[in-house]
C-alpha cells in the first residue's frame, strides 16, 4: 500500500552499507545466498513454500526512484560512485526455488540467489520478508486443511492481518495452503480467488428486527444467501431462517447457508441442524466462525458437529502458535570459494546446494538429501528449480489453482506422522550428503 | 506495495454485500460505528493507540477504480446501481479517535466513525486492519522501552514482519512506542524516521579475514563506524577491534560501538566490554541483538550487562506473545436510535461515547470513565478528539516526534502496577456512567 514493487528502499540499512563498501572495495562480483529456515517452529511439523511469485515480482521490478536516491544521499553516508551504481541498479541474477506448495524443512534453502554482491545484497530484506510470510501462512493454513478433512475453509483473516500487504498475500499463501477462498475482495481481484461472505451483526442490527434483517438481505442476494443467525439467540435466529426461508419460496428467493459466530460451536450446530432439517431445509449448510484454529476445528468434527465450512480468520492470517518463521540470507559461495559464518549454534552450510527429496516404496516422502548443486542423489528428485536466469523469469508463473493442487498433493504425499496436529515426534529426516559435509569442515576449519 | 491506498477493494466481501442491500433497502443514511478491543491479550496491561494516521490516510484517499467497478461487476452480485453509488463513493464522514501515544484500555473506542451507511461499512475491514496492527506493535515497543530504561533500542524487525506494509507501519508504530529508531531505509524515507544498520555477517565472511573486512568496513564509514564481532569468535573479534581501532587512528577512521548477535549476551558483553576498556576503547558502545525482548532486555539489564543500545526484531514486530488485538467495529447508532448486540460473551454497549481519563493526585490516571457523548464527567479530561469532519483531516498530522513524546509521558503517567512487564494483576479500572449503562440494558432488553 505504501511501498512500491521493487522499491530499492524496501532494504535495512546495512544492506545499502554492506553494499556501498563492497562497491568500493571492488567486491561487486557474483555471490550466493541460500535462503533458508534455520529450525523449524516447535509446533511446525513441516513448511509449506510459499512466497516465490511475490519475491520473482519484487525482483522483476527493482530499482531505486530519483527521490530514493535523493534520500540516500540526504543521509551523508553514501558516495556518488555507488548511488550511480544503485541508479542503474536493474536484478540481473539467478534464482532457483523450492516451488510454491511443496514442502520444506529446517536448513532446506527456500531459495538460493546469485547475482553481483550489490544486487544479490540489497534484496536480502525484502526476500524474507516477502518468503517467510507466505511460507508461514500456506504452512499454517495446511494445517487447517488437514483438520478440516473433506470440509472447506475460507480465509476471514484480513482485519486482523498486520497492515494490507499481509492480507492480500496472505489470502493467497492461505488459498496455496488450502482454502477454498478468502473474504478479502482485492485478492479475488489481483489474483483470482474465490471470494466469500455475507453478513455481519451489525446488519442485523441495522434493522428493526432480525426477521426483517434476514427477509432484507434475502431479497437482496437471492440466490443461495447466507444468514447470520447468533446476533441475539442462535436457536430463535435458527427457527426465523425456517419462517424465512417459507415466506420467502413464492419469491424463488433461497437460503443458501447459515453462520454461527459465538457461543459453543460443537452444541449450537447440532440443534441448528436439527431446527433446519425439521423445518424442511437440510440443503441449508451450516458455516461457524470465531477464534478457530486446526485444533478447534478437528475437535469440532470428531465430535461429530454438523458443520459444512469454517471461516478461519486470526490464528490463519497471523499463524498465532508460530507468527514468525525466523528465515536467514547467508552468502554460501563467492568468486573466492564457498563460504560460511561460525556463530555460536548458528553455523550454516557452505557451497551452492541442491535439496533432493527421496520417497519411500508407498510413494510417500521418506528423507531429504541436502547436496551440493553439482551432486546427484540416486533415486531423489531435485526440489530446487530454476525461476529466473539473466534477471528475468524462466517461465510464466503457474496458475493458482495449479499451485494450491500442488499444496493438495504434497499433504497426501507426507508420511502420517507429520500430518498429525501435535507437535513432537520424529522429525522428517534431512540428511547431508558426503561432499557437502566435508566441505563445511573445510570452510569452518578455516575460523577455528 | 500490491493494494493501493485507499482502494475500496480493500474490504471483506461482506462489507460490500451488506452495503449493496443497505443501498438497496434506502438505509444509506447516517450511522457510528465503534472500533475498540474487546479485552486486552492477557500479556498487556495497556495498550498504546497507533494507527490514527495511516487510517485516515486511507480514508482521505478511499475511492473506486474503474478496474475495481469493472471486477465487482464479474462477480455478478451487485446491481448497477450500487456500482454507480461506489463509482462516486468518497469519505464524507466524521472521525474521532484517541491520539497516538495515548493510552487505551479494553472495550474504548479507538475510532469513532460517523458516515453515511455505505461509506462507513465498506471500511470497517481498512480500518481494523491498520489500527490493530500499529496499535499492537506500539504497545509492545512501549513495553520494551519500559524495559529499556535509559537505554536505546532500534526496530530491527522488517525481514520478520508480514509483508513490506507491516514493515512500514510497523516501523512507524515501533517509533511512537519509544523505539530510536528502525532499520527499514523506506521508513526512513516515508516518515523521516531515524535509520540505523551497519553489516551483516555475510560482510565478515566475504573478505579473506574478519580483520580485512573491519578495515574495509571503516575505511567505507570511517566516521563512528559500528562493527559485528560475533561472525567466528566474539573475545577474539573484540582484541581484534582494539588493533584494528588502532591501526586506523592515524587515517582519522574510528569504530563507534560493536554489535553481538549470538550466544549468551550477558557474559559476552561483560568480557568485550573489558577487551574494549583495556585496549583504550572505553567509548566504543556495545549494541546486541538476537531473539531479544522486553524480558530478555529486563533480565540482562538486571544482570548488568555493560550493554548500550538494543536491536529487536522479531518480538517486536510480530508480538509475538500478542500477535493481534482482535479488535472489533460495532453499529453503536443509526438514525432509528442507539444499537448494540448481545451475541453470547460478545455484547456491545450501544451509543455514541467518549472516554473520560481522570487523574490522581500523585498526576498518575488513576481511572477511565466510559461514557455517552453527550455526558461531561467531572475531573476528567475527554480523550477521544476529532480527526476528520466532512470527510477532511481536521488538523495536519503531528510530527512523529511529538507523538513519540506523548508516548513517552503516557507511560510515565501510567499506574506502577501497569508499567509491569509481567501478566496479571489489577486491571486498569474503566467505568461505565449511569446514563451509557442504562442505555445499554435498554437497548439489550429489546431483543432479550
Amino acid at each position: 500500500m505504501l511501498v512500491r514493487q521493487g522499491d530499492g528502499l524496501f532494504t535495512d540499512l546495512y544492506e545499502l552499507t554492506m553494499a556501498a563498501s563492497y562497491h568500493q572495495c571492488g567486491l561487486d562480483t557474483p555471490a550466493t545466498f541460500d535462503l533458508f529456515v534455520r529450525s523449524l517452529p516447535s509446533t511446525r511439523r513441516f513448511l509449506l513454500a510459499c512466497g516465490v511469485e511475490p519475491a520473482v515480482a519484487f525482483l522483476e521490478e527493482l530499482h531505486f526512484e530519483p527521490s530514493a536516491l535523493r534520500y540516500l544521499d540526504s543521509l551523508g553516508l553514501f558516495d556518488p560512485s555507488f548511488l550511480d551504481r544503485l541508479s542503474e541498479l536493474r536484478f540481473t541474477g539467478e534464482v532457483w526455488a523450492v516451488p510454491e506448495g511443496e514442502a520444506a524443512f529446517a536448513c532446506e534453502p527456500l531459495l538460493r540467489v546469485t547475482a553481483p554482491l550489490v544486487e544479490a545484497q540489497v534484496v536480502e530484506t525484502a526476500l524474507l520478508n516477502l518468503m517467510a510470510h507466505s511460507t508461514m501462512v500456506a504452512s499454517k493454513a495446511a494445517r487447517v486443511a488437514l483438520a478440516c478433512g473433506d470440509r472447506r475453509f475460507v480465509d476471514f483473516s484480513p482485519r486482523r492481518d498486520h497492515g494490507p500487504d499481509a492480507a492480500l498475500l496472505g489470502a493467497r499463501a492461505a488459498f496455496v495452503g488450502g482454502a477454498a477462498g478468502t473474504s478479502l475482495v482485492a485478492a479475488g481481484s489481483a489474483f483470482g480467488l474465490p471470494v466469500n461472505g455475507t453478513m455481519a451483526h451489525s446488519y442485523v442490527t441495522r434493522f428493526a428486527s432480525e426477521r426483517e434483517a434476514f427477509l432484507a438481505f434475502a431479497r437482496s442476494f437471492p440466490d443461495a444467501c447466507t444468514l447470520l443467525i447468533d446476533t441475539y439467540d442462535t436457536e430463535r435466529a435458527a427457527r426465523l431462517v425456517v419462517e424465512v426461508a417459507r415466506e420467502l419460496a413464492p419469491e424463488g428467493a433461497t437460503v443458501g447457508a447459515v453462520r454461527i459466530d459465538s457461543g459453543d460451536l460443537g452444541p449450537a450446530s447440532q440443534s441448528v441442524r436439527a431446527i433446519l432439517d425439521e423445518g424442511g431445509l437440510d440443503g441449508v449448510r451450516i458455516v461457524v466462525s470465531g477464534d478457530l484454529d486446526e485444533h478447534r476445528i478437528a475437535a469440532l468434527l470428531e465430535s461429530g458437529a454438523p458443520i459444512d465450512a469454517f471461516g478461519v480468520g486470526t490464528q490463519l492470517g497471523t499463524s498465532a502458535d508460530a507468527p514468525s518463521l525466523g528465515a536467514v540470507y547467508k552468502l554460501v559461495e563467492d568468486v573466492d570459494g564457498p563460504k560460511a559464518k561460525r556463530s555460536a549454534g548458528k553455523a550454516s552450510l557452505p557451497g551452492c546446494k541442491q535439496v533432493w527429496r527421496v520417497r519411500g516404496e508407498d510413494g510417500r516422502y521418506a528423507r531429504d538429501v541436502l547436496a551440493l548443486a553439482s551432486e546427484s542423489v540416486a533415486g531423489g528428485e531435485p526440489v530446487l528449480e530454476r525461476v529466473m536466469a539473466g534477471g528475468e523469469r524462466c517461465q510464466p508463473a503457474p496458475a493458482l489453482p495449479e499451485v494450491q493442487e500442488r499444496g493438495r498433493a504434497t499433504l497426501a504425499a507426507l508420511p502420517d506422522e507429520l500430518r498429525s496436529l501435535e507437535p513432537g515426534g520424529q522429525a522428517y529426516p534431512v540428511e547431508t550428503s558426503g561432499p557437502l559435509a566435508t566441505l563445511a569442515e573445510q570452510v569452518w576449519a578455516r575460523h577455528a
